[in-house]
């Protein structure tokens, strides 16, 4: 099946959805148009919605040729939040290239068929501007290609070798490996983690010399010799769904879901908060009348509560404050992880949101060739305009009551993506509840595994 | 059905293990026989298995009357790695008293019926000797009651008040509470954290005042309101086992498992390792023949591994270091959560244990109340020395031979706590692989859920 790239906006005299509710993902973070963005066009295997107004397939960002990579479809709704879209996506085939032995730093060519190839979808949830949404489109894929072709040859060996070389100088060297229960899809992690990494630091770069802000999320999913890795730094969301099983693949980062590593970073270095935030939680802000009472609260190193006697220091905004999607760190970012933001500044101060953001993801692996897989077993990922109105089972239950009646059409999972969007968009037919309405933007994609299981991802 | 407190030595005559393997928890540290326990005996429900050579039932730390408290029964070996037991134990009924709304500050004696009452399991494993052991088994308990107690208001009130006098100040403060989903239980939970935490702190003024050092495991069980709460500090585990069920109620806190935690505070404070350590991870503790190379390692961030090129500084000895049960931090502790060590440092170094440690446990809610409770039903909790030799499985099927042909016994849980016991000494019939001996201190508690779930915990 050919591969296929989708994005849809709201056409002129298309009815656009109601006015959208207040507070965008970094609320005091101006909007900027883009201006100039290096090396956006050095990729063309990046998928840049803002730039791809028209469906064509992706190409290889190695060699420059259409791909014949398996199925996964995406589609974006732009809610109008900016000119350009804050959600991006970038997807492809990932050829691996092998070093020699011996000569780490020589690269020999070989032909293609020697290559170690596997498939990447990602998607890219931006705010303050799409600008770091479409760095990280163009971009990760090559940190991640490049991280996996520093560890190839421990990728390929039946166990990785404690030497890159493959040389041993202890003996019992794979003894040590094996103990530790090391791999090769540990390796795999591992070069997801420093591709985040890697892919924050670019963009830092890039931002500042183009004199743009802004952050996004990232959702990533490699599949790669028989295993499909999700790597999630943000609050989209990956989830398996087959006939009988609802997995999810990823977890999301929020203020909430990190409040005791927010709040403990905030314990160490209390500096971070120049005195103008107090690090514990409360259930509301306190004001001047709770002074003197016993309020519930929690601390850094609590997953209970308790109760403490109100000081004046406890009045200060909340490092974390608000509830669910209204919850935000220093007031600011509704997410604790993701890439850029090295500018991001709480509004009308100097505190920075950065130290208390990571951009190391969380991976997870679901190992493809274990699973009796049937044909309608899909992966669905889509960012949190998605899943802010369709719980797993809604999305879950769409997939099922579709897809079985469609196993001739070609086009079934472009299809479904197109339906699990047209759901958020408070259609009468809509699972959800009072047909609730996204306002954001929405992107999904659709990934079969059936195909996924069938390739042997050789090398 | 009264309560009981067992204890077992090799009686002499009786054949003793083998010779133990190298190795204690905390090996730096010569033993010292403790001299004087500032407080040991003022605490008089505090089941002191060092001071208690003969079976009888334990005391009310409140009121000093034998406790109608429900069945649950402990076992322990002394594997005679110190005169005194390093395991010890407490149990005893919980008896929470309650203040005025008011009057914070002044206790209402109310009759015994207006009690919060609920029950109290607990485990120590010390290391370095017994005396944090015996000081968390004599202190924990009161720790645990005054934090109760501090809180009982929310705990009795259908939601916690947002104020614990239970006055609104702003209309909506319980939308708030409930919006943030804050149950009586989360301030159980929030006792359990600061309880450990104050015992935390006597433990070391005590250990201080008397001149003597050591650390311990903690492994607590609440039954309180129709939950059992368990709140695990160090490497015991407990278990529920029920006829087709075995749910870890605990997870275990071992350099191993807080890798991620320890690296990431000695890459935020490199000063703690004085030079003497890498906070890096590899396979085995390198070498000369190392340099230049490139291996695979594993840093704070990283839950996957990649390859680095070896330097001079990563041949130092690694901050966590060995494998399974071997794994040590800094050369010296096989736990990393626990109470006490204050005064633990590396062996000829002025490197501290301490700030690497967390007295903080996690706590794992079972809401009995909800469970179609079974007569056999009941949670296993026990020192490290009973899961090294046995499985959660092997357990189990011990539990599920032995209870349904023993119901008319009263003391089928005694019985089933000894044999336990006996089942990691190697002996023939042992469901052990070839009869696995633990060398160490066993300590096991049975608690059945059944009673638990009739009795009514009022206040």
């Amino acid at each position: 099946m050919s591969a296929g790239w989708f994005r849809r906006r709201f056409l002129p005299g298309e009815p656009l959805p109601a006015p959208r509710p207040p507070g965008p993902r970094a609320s005091p973070v101006p909007y900027r148009r883009p201006r100039f963005l290096r090396g956006s066009s050095s990729s063309p295997g990046a998928a840049d919605a803002s730039r791809r107004p028209d469906s064509r397939p992706v190409r290889s960002p190695a060699r420059g040729r259409t791909l014949p990579w398996n199925a996964g479809y995406a589609e974006i709704i732009n809610a109008e939040k900016s000119e350009f879209n804050e959600d991006q996506a970038a997807c492809g085939k990932l050829c691996i290239r092998r070093c020699e032995f011996g000569a780490e730093e020589e690269w020999l060519t070989l032909c293609p068929e020697e290559f170690l190839t596997g498939h990447y979808w990602a998607l890219f949830d931006g705010h303050g501007g799409p600008a770091a949404a479409i760095l990280a489109a163009n971009t990760l894929h090559s940190c991640l290609r490049r991280q996996l072709e520093a560890v190839v040859e421990g990728l390929v060996a039946t166990q990785p070798p404690m030497h890159l070389n493959g040389r041993c100088i202890c003996p019992s060297d794979p003894q040590f490996v094996e103990e530790k229960g090391i791999r090769a899809e540990d390796l795999v992690i591992g070069a997801l983690e420093s591709a985040f990494q890697e892919c924050d630091e670019v963009i830092g770069r890039e931002l500042e010399a183009s004199g743009q802000v802004g952050g996004c999320t990232a959702l990533v999913a490699v599949s790669l010799q028989g295993k499909l890795y999700v790597a999630n730094a943000g609050d989209s969301r990956a989830i398996l769904v087959r006939r009988n099983e609802i997995r999810p693949l990823s977890f999301e980062f929020t203020p909430e879901t990190e409040r005791q590593r927010i709040q403990q970073l905030a314990f160490v270095y209390p500096e971070l908060l120049a005195g103008e935030f107090t690090r514990l939680e409360f259930p509301r802000r306190l004001k001047g009348d709770d002074l003197g009472q016993k309020v519930l609260f929690r601390d850094h190193h609590m997953s209970g509560w308790s109760y403490k006697r109100v000081e004046k220091s406890d009045l200060k905004y909340p490092l974390i404050h608000g509830q669910g999607r209204q919850a935000r760190l220093l007031g600011t970012l509704a997410v604790s992880r993701g890439l850029g933001d090295h500018q991001l500044r709480v509004l009308d101060t100097n505190i920075q949101l950065k130290p208390f953001l990571l951009s190391v993801p969380q991976v997870t692996v679901l190992d493809v060739g274990q699973l009796e897989l049937q044909e309608d077993d899909v992966v669905v990922m889509a960012t949190d305009g998605l899943w802010d109105v369709l719980s797993n089972e809604q999305v879950a239950w769409l997939v099922r009551s579709f897809l079985p009646g469609n196993q001739e059409d070609p086009h079934r999972f472009l299809k479904l993506a197109q339906m699990l969007i047209h759901s958020t968009q408070g259609k009468e037919d809509s699972p959800t509840e009072e047909g609730q309405v996204s306002y954001d933007d929405v992107s999904v994609f659709v990934i079969p595994l059936h195909s996924q299981g069938q390739e042997s991802s050789g090398h």
